[in-house]
């Protein structure tokens, strides 16, 4: 059986892989915060990825990583720089020095949220990302790309939706990603032969979404949900945002979202 | 009308806090997330408070400040002492030099969470934080009393049990505080006369409650909500944790939390 | 006349610049090692980028800025963060809370460098970075796109090949970019109205070029010289690599520069 | 014969020690400071407590710690924040990664300076510290009830008056420390059975004590020396402070010591 | 009457300064540490001088600059490089940019430590420090004459012996300074016109003086005492080293203070 | 043959040594940018030695070290700081700790730059720098003393005119240095037997020199080349510069950059 590091466990994507995971793969759980009631299968390795010493450790005899930590919505640039630019170098570093041949990194949708929801968009696309958020996550891809040409990793980049046991809007509506199919594609990860760096949408096979993702059908991703039997109920609850950009961008709120109008403001 | 400084203002609880005060004070809110959605009668200040100019910043022109910013979970050393050390430090001397007579800080039942749930303990005990974060809050309390005896500054901690719309657990049958207790001890922080250094437990009026919060009662506080009609149905699903700690003192599942009996694995 | 804002201004591109553009602009120069010799018509302002009140010091009251700060080669994660990822940000950030519209970065064929030269490629491809250094240039475009598509900064990304008074080696005649041939492309970046977020090869009119650079013709770039009269002398003299992916990928030896062999080599 | 680390031992306090406890202990010496004429029985290992790898080194293989390192007066809030808060909890963290049992911490009687000299308060009292200085005690000992009810260490905080050959003034009568007492409780740190936490005054059988010092008389301390004979002949000579809270309170000068009037001095 | 900036007031020469020079300059005092008893005539401003804005802020306004802050014995290289070398370089920095024309800056017999006892040496001899300690200290020279020779800044340098109302050891009677020596220099560099950049050494008129201290001379300093008074009750007291070493070099003990034989010691 | 270890061996004098020395020595380059095509007997370890972990791994197990990492011109405060300061304590610190017995510093004519061009100086005269680059020259001379006279290190400081395959200018006449006898010096740094602690001059057997350099005569230095044959050549095309300064003082330009006129200027 596998050996699979997930970093970031503690949170709400950690959580649902781990229920998904159990059983399939050995887990080794990292996170700078608590974890609570780790089970057999598991273990708990605490640490900082902004430390490298904490990331050489983490990885060190694991058969794959599942990157999921950091920070994982919109903040100041401090925080981001941290987790999510020398948090990541330090896991992909980790993994080479390690002789981790893959990894899995959880990209997102706000790494091209500034493409408009009348486009399809598919893996080869430009980056546009909606946020500093969505920079790190661009970073991460490029990481990847570079490690994978360049030391020959072996790299999943998954730009994910929306991982919700339901949809829980309009917009998630396009970008929904059901527990099961993100584990779906994470055993896809681990577990494919001959992976060399590859851009998938983290989607279910959700009829609005607005991507193609004919790359992850390529490498066998066959999703089982669809959002759209939650569609109508969302619907009839939906209210425009006042500011028509938040319509316009796959990105949605995050393409508004600011430093603010206050040149000042930031630190 | 006041205006109050809502540190860590992304959060739960400030999110409660921004619906209950809404038209009763001008808010400023600030977080080193994003805050979506601010409306009237409300201003973001992004910023990380663990700057002491960003500190300054924020704090400059306000009547008091509400300080919910930091880790609000049991997380490694590092960002407990960055967030929860230094940057409450920075936020109440920034307090002390822009003139800010009025600090709410919101301590935790994990200062004290070594306690047993077969005694009853008031404000006036030593603490015996069960983690790295309570201990970060027994600092915060401290460094209250430090400048209410020293600048007269006037400070309010509450030891605040968990903040819901409804208890969600056995434990939390027992320090359970709705949205709407809390913001009335707010408003006795804000507004009451006479504060100077007053520590209470941020609890609805739990038939369960561990706490004599006499003190609160003394500066009015009449809490409108009590857990027990939510407490046969809880009871009714919870099991004993394995470990019997868990279940003996107050602090619930933090007296277990460690870096782990890997004594080598903290980095 | 606009005042123009020269970053790494000290070093051999800034060198070549100062010379091209006396008379244009005003220049403001700005670096973090000492400038010789500074004229009629320039200033000097010395700093690091990476720190963010230099940043906010520099970028006061110019037109625009040329970003040519930070390490200009290979070079170990550490001074690449600091100078190419926290430099750039700087530059970007204190353009927008300094109000400068314009802003010119200098990127490099390194961002694209793992494609083969058998390839032509355009101003959409994905990256693929073949160096920290390429990968720290990439992250500087995409917080282009970023700051042009939230802020309505207009950013002009200049791929650089190589520039000099003539190309040097095989290589850099597919890539080399007189100093006025660049000195044009920056006063299009500078003066050129319409520009958003646009993405332009710096090379001459070379014709061995690997470039699709039709996005630059498009904004009215019309490079004077080509490298060719000096192919037949430079192809005399050389040599293959001993490394065949040295001559099979754009980005020539750094696909080859590691850093090492020895996976604990790094700090 | 155990050993026995001494931290901050180039300091007046571990000075009184080396001396009280030769031929008692194999001592360990630390310090940022150079330490002078170390003998036979005695080692040094230099070093910087606020690194943990320090920490880790100089902590290994001993019997017990006895923790005086750190700045031992009132001071800015930086030097606090590394020498006090990071260092001590450096000190605690290496003692349980490295299986030393018990940690014996000095704290101070500015740790409760802000009650009155017309107070009797006992090792139980909420404590009231008067200065960053006392507050980075209270710090130490909250360390020390989180590790010894967590995980297991045993701990005796000694809130140290003032160590001195003969007490100085007219507050130091109250709280003085002789260093063959001072040597005494720690002999009964470092060889008492049954240490959990506990927390005791350091101070000599003064009859002018304000202190109720039960607990360490239940732990077996029999004080030699009382400050009474020195009584006399230093009131003849004391004038009261200009300043009466300096008189009224425990802490005397320090309730007083500000970062100042000036609310922007401190940086 | 001149303003006078002493920073490192707290420590042993600020408080002999303070005491001399009452009445004669307005006092500026600094420190990390805090100051009691600030009297009439004298300000405090608390601060690092490791932190450049603290710098700034100190030296405003005042005519003339005393330096003594910093770490004043040997110790480990972080502190050192914390306090004498980053702090020294803010003070003479902020020194220029505040327009303060003098700085009077004490240095150590330690800058020279390694000459030995058997010969006599000026100011122009090139330096031998003996310790971390002596080596930032020559630092702290070598910036002054930089200082001096850039900017004109008008400095001079003491190399101060041992302040002391009276001499302590058999070394110390050949390089002893009274405190009302040591101010009558403090005077001439505060006042003398024509001072660019001078080394003196701190000593005052002892007949055992291993310096050629006419530099001194020339600027009109008097040295008013003498050791040789104290020599033979010292000189009956004396007993060599046992490390000859200790007899044979002018810096005495700190020939021999190492980071130990422990090559790994030192982190 | 002997293992020699050269930091900063990307750069220009690094280079020439390779080539120089090939055959000579087994050679371990060492910079913190990446380095092109090493030929048998060549290692490279990259690495910043600002970071002691660097330091102590790229100096294990060679027999000297010829240390030019650094900055290599006049730069701001923090890069100086960081790699000329902390990067020589650190690789002087790691040879003591790692058993490397000699090692050779790249010291600087500009640690001397303030004597005039009509002085004669020798290996004796009190420093007098020019820069801040000046100034980090002279302290890495200092503790090259240090550890020779504390740790017995064999310590050889060349302070290098300009290395160029010929001269460049007229100042550079004067302290012209070819890479053979920038060569020779360091195969008598390496190899000649009893150096203790010495000074030299890196200049070729220049007529138009500055120095008095019979401390390299003594030690065997036969430099072969002069720069007289190129004088008329660079004569003929000299213009004094406009500020006398720049042809008055050894260190030409360096005397008078600055940061800048601008009291505010640096950050």
């Amino acid at each position: 059986m596998k050996t699979i590091l997930i970093t970031g466990a503690a949170g709400d994507i950690g959580t649902h892989l781990r229920r998904e995971l159990a059983g399939v793969y050995r887990l080794r759980l990292s996170d700078l915060r608590a974890i609570h009631n780790s089970s057999a299968g598991e273990s708990f390795e605490p640490g900082d990825i902004a430390e490298m010493d904490v990331a050489l450790r983490i990885t060190r005899g694991v058969d794959a990583i599942v990157h999921l930590g950091g920070v994982s919505a919109e903040a100041e640039w401090d925080p981001i720089l941290r987790a999510n630019i020398v948090g990541c170098y330090n896991v992909f570093e980790a993994a080479r020095r390690n002789g981790v041949k893959r990894v899995l990194f959880a990209t997102s949708n706000h790494a091209v949220g500034f493409y408009r929801r009348d486009e399809t968009i598919d893996h080869q696309v430009y980056p546009r990302p909606d946020s500093r958020y969505g920079l790190s996550k661009v970073f991460g891809e490029q990481l990847g790309s570079l490690y994978a040409d360049k030391y020959g990793l072996e790299v999943l980049c998954m730009r994910i939706g929306n991982v919700n046991p339901q949809p829980v809007d309009k917009r998630r509506l396009s970008i929904w990603i059901s527990p099961r199919d993100l584990a779906q594609l994470v055993r896809i990860g681990v577990d494919h032969p001959g992976i060399r760096f590859e851009i998938v949408y983290g989607v279910s096979n959700n009829r609005r979404s607005w991507y193609d993702n004919s790359n992850a059908t390529r490498l066998g991703y066959q999703p089982q949900d669809d959002s759209e039997p939650y569609a109508a109920g969302i619907l009839a609850q939906h209210r425009d945002d006042a500011n028509p950009d938040v319509e316009t961008y796959q990105g949605g709120s995050f393409v508004t979202l600011e430093s603010g109008g206050n040149p000042n403001a930031a630190s």
